[in-house]
Parts: C-alpha cells; sequence; structure tokens
C-alpha cells in the first residue's frame, strides 16, 4: 500500500481518490488556496461539494496551509492543478520533496516561451524544482478519456498513464488500476501531453458548430441538426492533432486511440470548453464570449494561444505546413486576433494522407 | 449539366437530390419495389414522408415499373439501395446500362461468401452484371459522416466519394459539390468501404453502453453518465478498424479521418443502430432484440455476421490475430452466438501502436 497525497482539490484531482481508496492506499487531499471552501466542506462534512459526493472512506483533507504535512511520508503525489497553477505547485513543493517520490500530473495544456517554443506542463512543473530534486524525482501525466465526476461514480474509464520513465508508468498503474479504471501505459510523455492540450482546443470547434446552429434558428422544420458538420470537424480536428504529433515525433496512432479520437469525444459531450464554443458559434466574439463566461479557467484558450505563438517557428522549421492546420489557425483567428467565426470546410483534408489519392 | 437518376427512394438516396438538383443537374428518383407509398406521395404531393420534406423543384419521381423511363438518358446512377438491395439493384440495372455510365452506391455494408471471402458492395453489385458492361461502367461509392436529413436541410456535410477509377471519382465530385457538400476523393475504394461498414458494427458497442446505464438505473445521485466508457469504446472502435484496414492493405489514415472517426461520431449520436446497442445493453438477448426492432433493416448485424464468417480466414492467413479484435469479437458473441453482453475493456489496446511502449 502507499501513501499518496493529491494536492489540489477540484474535480479531477479529488476524483483520482476513489481507484486510490479503493485499492486500500492512504489518500490526502490538500487544496490550493482557492479550494479553502471545498477543503472546509470536506473536513467538515467529509463532502466535495463540486462533485456533489462524499469522498471515500478515509480520506483526509487538509488547507493549503497544512501542506507540510500532507506530504509527510508521500511517496506519490497527485498534481490536481489546473493549468495557471502548474508554476506554483512545482515552487510549492520544491521544499518538500524527497528523492524517490513520483509525481503525476492530470493538468492539460502548453505552455509557450517568448520564442515560441511549446514546453508540456509536467516539463513546466520540473523546471520549477531545485536541479537536484528534478534528477530523483520521477514525472507523469495522465491522458484520455475522463470525466472526473464519472471517475468518482466508477464509471468504466480507460486512461494512459505517461511517463519518461517506463517503471514510473508501470508502477503509478499498478497503484492506481481498478476494475473500472482501466489504465495503459507508455513513455511518449511528449506525445500525450500534446494530445490532451490540442483536444481541449479543438472542441471549441466542435462547440461553435452547435453554436452556429443556434444562430441559425435551430433545428429546420423537418428537424435537421448538424451532426454532420460536427463530424466532419471533430475528424478535421484528430486530422489536425495527428499531423501535429507527426510534426514534434510523437506517436501518430494516439490520433484514432484514447488520448486524441476518443478525449475528444468526451470533452464534445459537454463541459466549459463546449460552452464557450457554443457562444463563439452564436456570432459572439472572443472578447464578448470570454466576459460571459468571467472567473472560469479555460485551458482551451490558453492552448490555442500557446499554439499560436510557436507555429511560426514550427512553420519556420519547415515540419509542419499552414495548409495543415486551416481548423487550427481558425481557431487562432478567433480567439487570438478577436474575428468573427468562419469554420473553413473546404481547406479540411487538404494535405496529408487521408485527403491524397493512395496509389 | 448531367442526368442522374437515383435508384431507391430510402432517406440517403433521396437526399443527393439536394446538392444535384442545386447544381441544376435534371434528377429522377426511382423507387424499388419497397418504395411504392414514398413514390406514391412523392408524384401526388412532391413530398417525401420519411425526409418529411418537399423534394427539390424539378426532380422527377417514378415507380420501379417505369425504371426503363427514369433511366433513360442517364449519365450517372445513384444506387440508393439498403444492402439487401444489392445484388437485386445490380440485377435490375443490368438490361438498361450503356457504355460510359458512372454507378454511384451509398450503401454500407460488406458481404462474406462460403469461403469467408468479404466482398465490398460495389463489387457485388458489379458482379450481377454482365462481364461487358462491367468493364463499360465506372463504379464509385459514398463515405463519410452524413445523415440524410441534414444533407437534405443543406447543413455543412463532409464526404469522400471512392472510385478505383480517378477520373471517376473527380467528375462525380464535381457533378455533386455545392457549397455545403464538400467532398473528397480517393482511389481506395477498398478502404473507404471497409470503413462504411465497419463504422456501422461498432456503434452497436457504443449504443451497449448507454444501454448498459439504462440497466443500472441510470445516471447515480451525483449524476454520472457513462461518457468515459462510450469515449473508450468509441476509442477502441477507430483502434480495430485501423488494424483491419491495415489487414486488408487500405490505408490506415482513415481511422482518424471522415470515414471512421467522423462517420463513427455522426452514427453514435442516433438512429437504428444505436437503439438496437441499447435494447443489447439493457440485457436483452439479441434475439430479443431483434424482435422488438423486426421490421427494421440492420445493416450493422449483417456486418458483424460478415465480420464473424471472414475472420477464422483472416487470423489463418495471420493478416490479423484474435487479440487485436476484442471488441468486434465481443459483437460476434452478442450477435452471431447470442450472448449475453459483456465488454472486455482489460482487454482494449492490447495490441499495436498505441498500446505498445514506444522506444
Amino acid at each position: 500500500m502507499a501513501n499518496v497525497t493529491i494536492v489540489g482539490a477540484g474535480l479531477m484531482g479529488t476524483a483520482t481518490a476513489w481507484p486510490l481508496s479503493d485499492n486500500g492506499h492512504t489518500v490526502r487531499l490538500v487544496g490550493t488556496h482557492l479550494d479553502a471552501e471545498i477543503i472546509a466542506s470536506c473536513k467538515r462534512k467529509h463532502f466535495h461539494p463540486r462533485l456533489g459526493r462524499e469522498l471515500p472512506r478515509g480520506v483526509e483533507s487538509l488547507f493549503v496551509e497544512e501542506i507540510a504535512e500532507g506530504l509527510r511520508d508521500a511517496e506519490i503525489i497527485v498534481s490536481g492543478v489546473s493549468s495557471p497553477g502548474v508554476r506554483w505547485i512545482g515552487k510549492t513543493l520544491a521544499p518538500h520533496l524527497r528523492p524517490g517520490q513520483m509525481i503525476i500530473a492530470i493538468t492539460k495544456g502548453l505552455e509557450a516561451n517568448a520564442d515560441g517554443q511549446l514546453t508540456i506542463l509536467p516539463d513546466a512543473l520540473a523546471s520549477e524544482l531545485p536541479a537536484r530534486a528534478r534528477d530523483q524525482i520521477k514525472f507523469a501525466a495522465i491522458g484520455g478519456p475522463c470525466i472526473a465526476g464519472e471517475l468518482a461514480g466508477r464509471r468504466h474509464s480507460c486512461v494512459v498513464f505517461g511517463s519518461r520513465a517506463h517503471d514510473a508508468a508501470e508502477k503509478l498503474a499498478r497503484i492506481f488500476r481498478t476494475a473500472y479504471y482501466h489504465i495503459w501505459t507508455t513513455t511518449d510523455l511528449i506525445g500525450l501531453e500534446y494530445s490532451a492540450a490540442l483536444k481541449n482546443a479543438y472542441t471549441l470547434a466542435v462547440g461553435m458548430v452547435f453554436g452556429l446552429l443556434e444562430k441559425s434558428g435551430g433545428p429546420d422544420a423537418a428537424g435537421a441538426f448538424v451532426h454532420n458538420t460536427a463530424a466532419a470537424v471533430f475528424a478535421q480536428a484528430c486530422t489536425e492533432i495527428e499531423r501535429v504529433l507527426r510534426a514534434v515525433g510523437a506517436s501518430t496512432a494516439w490520433a484514432y486511440g484514447l488520448p486524441v479520437a476518443g478525449d475528444l469525444y468526451v470533452t464534445s459531450a459537454g463541459g466549459r470548453t463546449m460552452r464557450l464554443g457554443t457562444l463563439l458559434g452564436k456570432g459572439n466574439s472572443y472578447v464578448q464570449a470570454r466576459e460571459m463566461m468571467a472567473g472560469e479557467t479555460l485551458e482551451s484558450v490558453e492552448i490555442v494561444r500557446a499554439m499560436s505563438a510557436a507555429l511560426p517557428k514550427m512553420f519556420e522549421r519547415g515540419v509542419i505546413a499552414p495548409d495543415d492546420l486551416p481548423l487550427l489557425r481558425a481557431l487562432i483567428d478567433i480567439v487570438v486576433n478577436d474575428k468573427l467565426i468562419e469554420l473553413p470546410f473546404d481547406d479540411f483534408f487538404s494535405t496529408g494522407a487521408v485527403s491524397k489519392l493512395p496509389d
């Protein structure tokens, strides 16, 4: 049995407490400074208000001020913060880390620096640690389709644990795996993280399709919906992500597996990103839509921004071409350049294996 | 402008009349012997009762008895029958065909012969023609996500036209393409047809997930649904289809494109196959579920049966292994062997690029 400490008491971080607790591990849940109300409820009633569930038996909840106690004897740390918190959690964990610990992250995102270079979030977290600690800690991340409330509801969920250290991915999988939480492993951490981030960005485009329908007055008299259009955007999203994966040297097979096709399917079923996409599709500019969703973390937007910063350099290096990514470029126009929505259907599938005539 | 005759007045065949008519082509719609009521309504009121729409202006409707007149001067024939009608339409068209005509099919399916050899439906149709006619006619098929009522509602729809004859695919695309009907072409007719057929079969499994939820009493008190599970089945479906495409020498890129990921997305949004899957998931045996849906054409079932006949030979030839297709084998157990449903999550992603640890 292992001691596992989850830092960040949001939906997804907290949800990992269910399989961990079901496996008999000792689980502590430490809130961030944004989670004080949640932790207060967890301490008082053993109830997580956002998940709408009692925590599993034995899970101990702690305020951020109690983090030293929360991390005592922890063998595994789950980084449950959202992307703006990744550097904070690196700095916060630094003084408490010990050789041999493992950190597994649920955060989805990509960071671009001023030069347009992209960093996956586990590396951003690691970069906040002293060099010595970095070498003695193993980092991992979770990808694949997993809505937190469904994991906490013990629904069958299939995910991928990625780590550059094969043994760490396998060990973590053994610790988290249950009869309902099915886990595969990979050393292609880069591919897993790009997939998780990018499918979030592209979910905006799926949402836009439904917004465009609302704008046009909804289904017509004969009931025609827009599943065809959403499906085309869905396929173009998988296609463009496959091209980015190829460009960064990652496994392109994720495109039709859990991290891309699977996760895009789940993200398109609802949630914040779909809500934002729908607002955009209805004809709101990004600035207007952002205001309507004030106060919500929108990781999809940050990912579009990061790609906007990174693409010019990628085009320059010739690893990918503008024509490979018409949908992503449309998203950048909408989100970064605040243009009004237009989906470039006729530019879809314009390059690559799908559109070329095989011999 | 071209003379186009649609044979088969079901949903999808008829829906192609909209882009054709919008492009100014002469369109005739000939019903089969099953479509007499539909054609009567089309003749009397110019209204297609199943689509719930008036036909586009100028479309002429004809009974099957008038097929000779319907095919007079036709340059392009749309085969709009469902899979049980494919050999019928071959036989029926045979006496009326002329050199240089093109036949484009919307039917989704695969036929297995007694030896377990699979035939795509355009080839099954062609095999009913005299050898001389076969060589003088060009055959094509349509794949990709397209619900008929949405095409008729002029929603943006993205599809792929496949033909072994490049010029035929391109010519047909030029004739059908509109501002809302976006068409790509391929010579990989085999891959397109396998994709269209297989995603239909796998949609059953997605439906089962929602049936299992109903059986277990629906969402729990905290509202947990089963999107995670459906997404895993979705990704496994794309993964298994990729393996079959590889085994038959087709383009594996369809797996994350319109014909597989895109079309599976649309088919999973609702319809007969999802209804059958849901009935199975709720705990009905296939025989029971089939009775509840008596009278409906269930192409998904015929495709599962065809694959059941074909797989032993494919395994023998070593082009694919049983472990590559755990979900398809579960579908065969349920549909062909009338076993009760159990989804083999832990056998998913067990072989192939996604589950292997890349170096």
